[in-house]
């Protein structure tokens, strides 16, 4: 059986109808295709959160999978909405950064939606998801070709650059998110771990952040005593900071946006 | 492919298991079924915010969807149990008032749900979303003939009214609910907008609301300047008063209940 | 049309993509199952409430349910994972406590997840919902034979004892879970009223709990005046204290683990 998968990111929360309205229009136009809710807890209009758990997310998909992004403080206004193939997957949301881990791919294609055929009419002022976005994600499951939606654009929104930076034999990044469980997500990788160590063992990583030191990489969150601040690399292959037991954020004060350093011990 | 198309709205909240539980028994009668969650954090025995997220949500799905909606505070008492037939679309849930907006269809059918086939057995004295309501729905979804359900009744519970009301040249309504982005809802619609504009433009539309003022309609949340308050024609058609980039009912003290008068300038 | 029935509980929270990502990997293993979420608001690590809701929620399902549950504090560590047979149902978790229920049935089959072809690699120190529980899960669910997943083990980790006690008369249990209504549920069972009463009607049970004495069993949570204490027999079986259209934990300061004392009137 093949059966198409939409995930569903989005601002909308859980306390209103909104979310179960554009599962509605996904299940009238593409009742085989499946819907697997991401999250709709992004604060609302949090552009840069919403970017972050997109490319999180989006990793741990198949290929083929479809994206809907749903975070559109400028709803209604000119901002265009976008559709993009990337990384072997689609993605439909509006221009405004949220969809940025998809043009980050160089062979990314972007498309502007301005075909209306398949968007849902009459088409509202303020909820896009229910009737561009999440219409144009069902018409994709559904096996409408991606060139049809309109026409290559070469300018979408990007975000400010959040990248990690080298400093001498240090990489520099900064703390992403912080997790359900207390962890501070980073933007620092395997591979930025793997160049600082330069062939010295996990336990020369020295990891500065918020105003700690810490020293050798953890394998899991449960191995060292619990309160112990700790390193380790994420599922997602990002270095985290956590605390064992604990939430890191409140413990240890490591907030959004936070500087976290790493170079090879001596 | 024809996929029946069950939505389901409650107070169950989603720190338990109740939610889950009848999602189970729908589909141990009726596996092909879709299940479509509305919202669970209807806040407990809430029945008129209940009886508007239906009402605002059931239009945006098609003709045959059932609606499942379980705010029951008087679960286990003689209350009747109900199916109503209304608008193209079938209803379940308790008579109380939470399906108000179907019975106001004139050309609805309301049965009482008697035959005990249909439910789950033993049945609870204390969950009939689980034991009755989720597996009539479910039922219907199979396709149990309406008129199967029990006996048809004239007398189901109604809300008290809370439709505006016409003052000379004016409309009168009230904020029905605040949604996660701090839009106030009122039960003012695009007809009593047009009526009272009377053929003339968008921009001579004044609304009183919360002590302000507002001239004009805005096409959306985001063409004006943030902080701005604005009134703007919603997604299900519906007068909002919205703060532009914010939340009125924190910044303006907007809330449920206000009374919210639109007239025609000058 | 027979469909496999996974059912999913965590403490993985809504604000990231933890619950979407396992979603996605089960998807992609057997697309023809579905899923049903139990809750994943588990506090963080909090075993023992994810064992008593898998315990309360697992008796609504059909035969042949699997259970997939991931509270699991200690991943990456070297804690086993499981899968048991049990009760007609099958359930995969950590081995921490978080199956006692399952683990409680004398003819239950336990085994070790050892056989990593069912796992989906590499497979993160952090992440064994995605990357190993989840994927069993969906194994089974397409019909992977249950004795295939690794050898049986003996020793499973067990909670501490839960259970009501005999005190002369009287059975004493305690108060295991306050749920969305703010009802406090026991650990005694309908078994354990019939026993006290000993042929006695329901109107001669007295209840003691939170320095409160109620006698008489109610049938439903609205049949005596609001405010009123009550005690009742619930939907999954167990004795339950509430308030009539309030909150008894609130009201009355009942809360987790107190004592719950009943015996027979007179």
């Amino acid at each position: 059986v093949s059966v198409p998968l939409i995930t569903f990111l989005s601002d909308f929360g859980s306390e209103d109808w909104f979310v179960g309205a554009v599962h509605g229009v996904i299940a009238a136009i593409c009742p085989e295709a499946r819907v697997v809710d991401v999250t709709h807890a992004i604060p609302p209009g949090a552009i840069e959160r919403g970017a972050f758990v997109l490319e999180a997310a989006a990793g741990d998909f198949a290929p083929g999978t479809i994206h809907l992004a749903v975070v559109d403080p400028g709803v209604g206004t000119a901002r265009r909405a976008l559709a993009v193939r990337a990384r072997g997957q689609l993605f439909v949301g509006p221009d405004n950064g949220l969809l940025d881990w998809a043009l980050a791919d160089p062979a990314c294609e972007t498309r502007s939606l301005t075909d209306a055929r398949y968007f849902r009419h009459p088409v509202s002022r303020t909820f896009h998801g229910r009737d561009v976005f999440g219409p144009v994600a069902a018409h994709l499951a559904r096996g409408t070709a991606f060139a049809a939606l309109g026409p290559v654009i070469g300018d979408p929104v990007r975000l400010p650059s959040r990248r990690a930076h080298r400093d001498d034999g240090a990489w520099i990044g900064q703390v992403m998110i912080i997790d359900r469980f207390g962890n501070a997500l980073t933007n620092l990788s395997a591979e930025h771990v793997v160049e600082v160590l330069d062939g010295a063992g996990e336990e020369a990583l020295v990891v500065h952040a918020g105003g700690r030191r810490i020293t050798g990489l953890s394998r899991s969150y449960g191995d060292a005593p619990v309160g112990t601040i700790v390193a380790v690399l994420g599922s997602s292959g990002r270095l985290e900071i956590a605390q064992v037991g604990g939430d890191v954020s409140q413990r240890y004060g490591i907030g959004l946006g936070d500087p976290v350093r790493i170079t090879k011990a001596g």
